[in-house]
């Protein structure tokens, strides 16, 4: 059977290079010997005698492996399997997109219909440590807002513990991508909204809790539906100043 | 601000190195500059110079941006920028799950979450050239069925081609990911439910094409569920067989 990877085709270079092809079989090694993390890689003497190649071009395998977090060199120690190996910042790319604006309109169209289904199922399926997991995080997220410090990082944190609470997964994994744009609300509308962020955070806390998916549904609809407004309010300002929107210009860097 | 990648943190190795430092710095000149596909990157003396290293450190970096998609090194030609910058294969690192079972069961409860919502949304705003390429590729898969070759490329792109009818930049960025799976269905459960396939795909394709979102959503939906009969068929025989499923040693492997 043929690979599936059909719509990245295009990403691959044309004429692949002796040490994309070697770092294709130290791939497909890890995947076939269920090499994990912490597992160290057998050294270049071995790699280089079992693949046929030199030391020379294992050395450049290795550092395309690392450059896509699948291996983990450390100095002086060894060449080890990543945490988890494969998942890298930025999987689609998104701080390469032009109109970070439109991004994240379409982001939040997606939060909104995926979300509220991630805390339904949550209610649902959360284990007493999940649960707990996700409520310490509910308390950090509310530490920071209250300490005047950026809290974004906790609430993202907060998202993807709930998310792990489904016990799916791919739902936790989906959460950092679909989320890329929230840094852009905060910079724009500043704490106006903050105390609704813990007020949303604690509805659907408490719903997942109690087990009850109705409610952590319709909380986490009515939590997100607070970006829509910071994101209408952000549009709002465009059109009242007769900003055309190019790009990223009046933003902060998103990384 | 600081970064909102969070949940990413434990993926970069502690201590950076010089190479990554500047990757990074390169990174950043191709998002300040609005540098897009087919862009000639600035030559090694240029960003030698400018960024204040040695071209060995430049080339170096250079490799890594190479090895994630963000650059594209043609020999003899030069380095310009990748047409998707930083979207790669397997973003989520699919391919070193240790149990692949697992991860089909709990992609299926994504996708049928997803893409009949995904389906309906196409079926409102859908441009009649997005409806034309989706109807194409609708096509493409039957010819590919009828003729006994492997559908499963062509199936993932009209999928893929009906996220773009929705007109969200995400949803088609999505579907790769979350379709990730399906090889592992057309591997196990061979050729029964073929038909199947090429009717379901008609109806879905036929409701966007008339821009009815609910027989759109119902059809997705539909078409789906057979997913889910192919694989609760695979967990019948691994039951049946008394084979314990250990990862994917029953399975071809999926890259």
């Amino acid at each position: 059977m043929e690979s599936h990877h059909v719509t990245f085709e295009t990403v691959k270079t044309k004429e692949t290079s002796l040490p994309e092809r070697v770092a294709e079989q130290i791939s497909q090694l890890i995947i076939d010997r269920h090499l994990t993390a912490e597992d160290k890689l057998p050294n270049e003497f071995e790699l280089a005698a079992q693949l046929n190649v030199g030391r020379g071009t294992i050395r450049e395998a290795v550092k395309l492996l690392a450059a896509r977090n699948i291996l983990v060199i450390r100095r002086g120690k060894g060449t080890y399997i990543a945490r988890h190996p494969g998942e890298i910042d930025d999987p689609l790319g998104f701080a390469y997109y032009p109109d970070q604006l439109q991004l994240a309109m379409d982001l939040l169209e997606v939060r909104i219909q995926m979300e509220p289904w991630v805390a339904a199922v949550a209610a649902r399926r959360a284990s007493e440590e999940s649960i707990q997991v996700m409520r310490e995080n509910c308390l950090l997220v509310e530490q920071d807002i209250l300490a005047g410090v950026n809290h974004l990082p906790k609430d993202m944190e907060f998202h993807v513990s709930i998310a792990r609470c489904t016990q799916n997964l791919v739902v936790p994994k989906l959460i950092p991508i679909i989320t890329y744009s929230v840094g852009l609300f905060g910079a724009i509308n500043g704490n106006t909204l903050l105390s609704e962020t813990i007020i949303g955070h604690r509805a659907v806390a408490d719903a997942i809790r109690d087990h009850d998916p109705a409610a952590a549904e319709r909380a986490m609809r009515d939590h997100l539906e607070q970006n829509r407004v910071e994101l209408d309010a952000i549009l709002e300002e465009l059109r009242r100043t007769g900003g055309e929107w190019s790009g990223q210009s009046i933003l902060p860097p998103l990384r």
